[in-house]
Parts: C-alpha cells; sequence; structure tokens
C-alpha cells in the first residue's frame, strides 16, 4: 500500500461541493470516480478542507492509499486522463508517509474571495467572482478586516449547521486589497488553522457592508463582540470563493 | 434618429461567433434581440470586427442608430439588463455623429492571444485559452514572430474562405511574453489595421511550432516568402484569442 498526496485545482461551478452526497454531482465523486478507473476499484479519497457547492479550489490538498506501488507522476497523469472532461485536475502528486492525512495535518489553510466591482454584469467571471455594481471603499474594508485578526469567538460569523466543536477561532490574516493586474477586481485573503462553516464568506458579506458605505469599520468589531450570527452581515455569494493552499 | 457606439465583452464560448447565422445562437443575434426589448424595434447593429465561433472579446467595438434619443447611460444599463444572463456585457455607451462606422472607421485593431502551457488539463481557463502541454520556448517564439513585422503578402496565414481584397497586410505588432501575473501563462499580443480571416490564429499556430522546437525561428521567415497556406502551420484553437480593442 503506497499513500499520496494530491494538490488539485477545480472550478467548482457544476458542482454540489467537494463531499459526496447521492444523487448530485460532487467533487468528491468525479475525483474517485476517475481514480477507480485507474487503479480499478474503489478508493476513498481524504480532502484538506471540504468545500460548498460553486466554491473553487486552486490547491486543495487530498490524500489516498493505493493497494499497488505507482509513480507519483503516473497517478498524476492516470487521474488528470480519467478526469477530462471535467474542470478538475491534479496539478502535483507525491508519495507520502502513511501519518499523513490531508485533513488532519493541515497547519494552515489559504482562501482568497474575488469580487468584481464594475457597472456591468460578469462575462468571463460569471461564477467565478462576486460581481457588485455599487462603489466599494476597499480601504474602509481593509480597515474593518484588522478588527477579525486575532483569537475570537467567531460566532457572529457562523452558520447555524457548522458541527465545529468551538466557535473560537484564530485569524491571522485578513487583507482586503485591489487586484495587482486588475484596477476593478477586489480580492480578500485569509489565512487560518482551521474556519467555521461559512465563516469566510460570512466575514466578506460583512466587509462589503463597510465598503458600500452601509456600515463603519468599527461596526464589524461590535458584530463580532456580539457573538451573535443576526449581528453579522449577510453571506457572500459562494461564487467568489477560492481555497488557495494549506500549509503541512 | 441617434448613433451610438458601444464597447462590448463577450465570453465567446457559447456563440457560433459574432455574425448572425439562422438556426444558431451568435453574439449579434443575442445583442440586436436585447437591442430589440429594450427599443421595441429591430435595431441592426454594426461591429468593428467579427469573431468566429468560439473567439472571445474584451472591447469589441459596435454602433447602431435609435429612432429616439435616450442618454448613452440609459442605454448602456438597459442593453445589459436585456442580456442577461448571456455573457455579453456592454463596458462603455456614447453618443457619436452619424458618420462614425464600427468598421469603417477602425484605424486599428488589437488582438491578444493566451496559451497556458501546464501539464495539467484547463479548469477554469477551459475554453478561454489554448492549454499546451510541451513546455514552450517563449524567446524562441517571440525572435519568430520579428519576421512577420511589416507589410506582406499574408498568403501563407490567410484562410481559404478569406473575402479580403488582398493578402497584403501591415502588422505593426507581434509580440510573446510571458503573462506578468502568471508564470504558466504566454500571452501573443498583436496589432493591425486589419487582419486576413483566421490570420491570427494561423501565426499563432505556426509560432507553437517554434515555441516546441519543431522549427526554427527563420523557418517562419520562409513559410511567409513562400505565400502558400501549406507552408505555414496549422490553425490554433479559437479558445485562446481575444479581441482587445479598437483605435478610431
Amino acid at each position: 500500500m503506497q499513500r499520496y498526496k494530491c494538490t488539485v485545482e477545480y472550478d467548482g461551478r457544476p458542482y454540489h461541493g467537494w463531499q459526496y452526497q447521492d444523487e448530485v454531482i460532487s467533487v468528491q465523486k468525479v475525483f474517485e470516480t476517475a481514480l477507480e478507473k485507474f487503479i480499478g476499484e474503489f478508493v476513498r479519497v481524504y480532502v484538506s478542507g471540504r468545500t460548498d457547492a460553486g466554491v473553487h479550489a486552486m490547491g486543495q490538498v487530498v490524500h489516498f492509499d493505493l493497494p499497488r506501488y505507482y509513480p507519483a507522476e503516473a497517478v498524476m497523469n492516470a487521474i488528470n486522463h480519467h478526469l477530462k472532461p471535467d474542470p478538475v485536475a491534479v496539478m502535483d502528486c507525491r508519495e507520502v508517509d502513511e501519518d499523513f492525512h490531508a485533513r488532519f495535518s493541515s497547519k494552515k489553510r489559504y482562501y482568497m474571495y474575488r469580487i468584481i466591482n464594475r457597472r456591468a454584469p460578469l462575462t468571463f467571471e460569471s461564477g467565478l467572482a462576486w460581481g457588485i455594481y455599487k462603489p466599494l471603499d476597499i480601504d474602509a474594508m481593509n480597515e474593518a478586516a484588522q478588527h477579525l485578526i486575532g483569537t475570537f469567538d467567531f460566532t457572529t460569523f457562523r452558520a447555524s449547521e457548522c458541527q465545529a466543536n468551538s466557535p473560537i477561532k484564530t485569524l491571522e490574516k485578513l487583507m482586503v486589497k485591489r487586484c495587482d493586474h486588475d484596477p476593478l477586481e477586489i480580492r480578500i485573503f485569509t489565512e487560518s488553522r482551521s474556519f467555521l462553516h461559512h465563516q469566510v464568506r460570512n466575514m466578506v458579506g460583512t466587509l462589503v457592508l463597510v465598503g458600500k458605505g452601509s456600515w463603519k469599520p468599527i461596526d464589524v468589531k461590535k458584530a463580532l463582540d456580539a457573538c451573535d450570527r443576526k449581528a453579522g452581515g449577510p453571506t457572500s455569494p459562494a461564487d467568489g470563493l477560492y481555497f488557495v493552499k494549506v500549509d503541512y
């Protein structure tokens, strides 16, 4: 038996999220089907961070055990062959020890959220970013974001269906900046060991209230302190969210 | 009567090109339908450069005459409203004099071609770039490109169905460079008053032969001099081609 770690990119638009569910198409289902076509038997795939329906990944990480040894490059090429034409691709594959676990060995996860701030509806980026018509104040959003960095009870930004044991998380980074190569695009970068369910999307939805001028930056601090989901802003669309990478 | 000039962005994937054709969906059809919903009667739309099936536009230019006056911004917003959910959007609209013609007033057209040069199949960019597995030599491609700059008989790069009166064109720019913000992406920029049918895609297909090492840069000069389509490389896919902008 040999364990492999793969870095995976996917366009989340066609999928009901990462996790396998009966009767709908998931990235896990597509990936496990490709692996089964390669190996000839079912192989369970473990993921670093489950993504919701419509959420994308640039550097998702998975692991799985194959019953026989193959060179990592052969595994990558075979899976990519069998994944076609699905918009899911293995970017990197390597052999790892049996104590590596895509989820439990994760030390830090990185997410990015893309907003395209322009009058015209989205074309190429439809489903790949949140299109916002009203001009956003990036500086105010970034100022507000600083109130969320640190160790807090993030109940205000936690989905009701969240299964985490505790609402206390340590947010290491939350930065709002204009995209270097597209002045109409705003990118929000965030890093944490782990996130609550919908935490990034709920934080982004709240920061956008600040960007539109409906809230002041300090209102985000007050919302956090309230420890009440109803005190936070709306959940932003899945469209703009990208699972970027994992540190191990 | 008032003439309007619009700058239009579209994702070419769903369309059989710009031009209206019976029984298939075209960008022109979608645009004229949106305009008819706004105005209540059919309005003919004229384009700067017709694009083929699957070719994209970041800054296509069109003009049309409306029977009544509306502020340009109202025209833009109304067309964008009626274009939804098609991936076609008006980025800019302005009133112009009746001597403006989207096609005949064009002084220079700019195209870009995107290649993503990586092992993994494309996900987000599927249909939006040409995915090439084998590493390309960008410097050699750019060296080869310089042989095509100037006034020449471009028969070697002309589609057999091209309707231009003459195969002689003046190519002002043809530059191959690594994308500033993505090291796996190669962009080819070209400028000319006008292009022959498939000229850009045929030049790109030929430059890729150089990039792969199958041809030397000087072979592109020999192919040009042959004035024979069979001397040129293959036509590159529509996927990577973008109509960028027009000078008037």
